[in-house]
């Protein structure tokens, strides 16, 4: 966050790299640039701010196309259209291997920080979860997408960041940020940032989740909220705050407690221990070798 | 250029790849973290800004430890002390090959863009050019690094982004630029930017290229001149002003003519086309291939 005159304005760089972000076998680089858009864009909605520009880097590897190159491009500029952020400029270099990074600015009024929460807020969902995931789980299995899992994949391949949801906080979250790395790890964010404790209600999460995920769970026989636990890249945002000022858009999952950690609860009050580690389909999928071992190693060290 | 407030900021990005812009037998992590920071500040440097801030995307390989990760960022760390500038956050991914992306904010009262040379200027060149591509001549062809080439090699593996100079070149230069592709194809995107003609008096640059250049030269057999010529990452700036405001650190190495084009000019008047074609170090150097074919791709189209 900087200060520019008398606003604040937000600044985040992210990265996208083939055979680690994105596979080539399931998306065109179309979606490619689209995603790793969106994907940067998350990071101003997890703040509540509004995008002014951007800059993209690309490493493009020597086999590039001019053809490849516009796709790419092509995706970029829509998403940039779609979130009313022009890309104001950039870098190209040569590379082994594909890769895009995007930098961004917005500006918030006041930018929601994931550290606000406090206890007795409740927590909101905003967007949906799990879908995603339901998309990858599909194309890793290499399953026919049908009308059960086509919005899933779709989802998976053109995520949208929640730049007007984000705004839509500003005033009414206390502690907000965007799913990522998969809704139990980036609660644990949450509550460690903010020094409390999240509790996942599963009767109101389950009440939340979208029929076409339930649609999508059945297709792959998997369960529907595992996909939404795990999941990351729908750029969903999570917020934390006081019941009365709850937007319309914003779904209560659970509640803040004094404590440490992120749980979910059970009808009964049993409880759970959420966390980056907490993936019940880690086992079943067949996520590339270097981004599995890199969930592992991330399990590991926290 | 953005406005922020009653400021202009600038912005920049600039990508370091392994392979590409470095080469690991030459260069060590600390280093690659220096040049990778100084590189991107030089951009702000070209433009008479302040820095800001930066934020650093690395890419890093499975196989990275905590050590080199540590030396990759000692060496940005020491860079960004040196210019004054806080690296306020980043990313962190994995990738095949190393990658450093830096992105910089700074602050312009007013800034220089390459575009405002009129006929009539002077040509300055502030800084040293030519002393980092003798010294990776040298290390390319894995000669003993005496003396003579001591200076040559340092300026390689550790450049420095003018920013102070860049600065005290606002309300001076009309157009600057850094030179970061080598001096004649530099001069060449001045020309074109301001639709005029560059001229480069060969009496003058020779008069202003440093003693331990022609001492480089010399342990490597080529000319000092052809090494100005087609050097770049040494970031030195060009500038074209008026003669009267002519800074005391800025050495006139030419004038600004109507016309089109960068040209060399002999003692008796003679013209050569200069541009990012012309580099007579290119034959006798083993470049590494990937930026050999880029650096002949480049020549062709344009």
């Amino acid at each position: 966050v900087l200060r520019a005159g008398a606003e604040r304005w937000v600044w985040t760089v992210d990265g996208s790299v083939e055979g680690v972000h994105f596979d080539r076998r399931w998306l065109s680089l179309e979606d490619v640039g689209w995603r790793s858009f969106q994907a940067a864009a998350s990071d101003l909605a997890a703040m509540g701010a509004r995008p002014i520009a951007a800059l993209c880097n690309l490493a493009l590897p020597e086999s590039t196309s001019r053809s490849e190159l516009a796709a790419l491009a092509r995706g970029q500029a829509a998403a940039a259209r779609a979130l009313r952020c022009p890309i104001a400029g950039g870098n190209l270099s040569r590379s082994r291997e594909l890769a895009v990074t995007t930098t961004l600015l917005g500006r918030a009024a006041r930018p929601i920080l994931r550290s606000g929460a406090r206890p007795g807020d409740e927590l909101w969902l905003i967007g949906d979860v799990g879908l995603a995931r339901a998309g990858l789980l599909a194309l890793e299995r290499g399953v026919r997408v049908g009308p059960a899992l086509r919005a899933a994949v779709a989802a998976w391949r053109r995520p949208r960041a929640l730049v007007t949801r984000g705004l839509g906080l500003v005033g009414r979250a206390r502690a907000l940020l965007d799913v990522s790395d998969g809704l139990g790890g980036d609660l644990g964010h949450l509550a460690e940032a903010s020094g409390v404790r999240a509790i996942v209600e599963r009767a109101r999460i389950e009440h939340a989740l979208p029929r076409t995920l339930a649609r999508a769970a059945r297709a792959l026989g998997v369960e529907a909220l595992d996909l939404a636990l795990a999941g990351g890249e729908d750029y969903a945002l999570l917020a934390a705050g006081p019941a009365k000022l709850r937007p319309r858009f914003a779904r209560t999952i659970g509640r803040i407690e004094r404590g440490r950690g992120a749980w979910l609860e059970g009808a009964r009050g049993e409880r759970v221990r959420l966390g980056p580690g907490f993936d019940h389909l880690a086992g079943i999928t067949c996520t590339p070798p270097a981004s599995r071992r890199r969930a592992k190693r991330r399990s590991r060290s926290r």
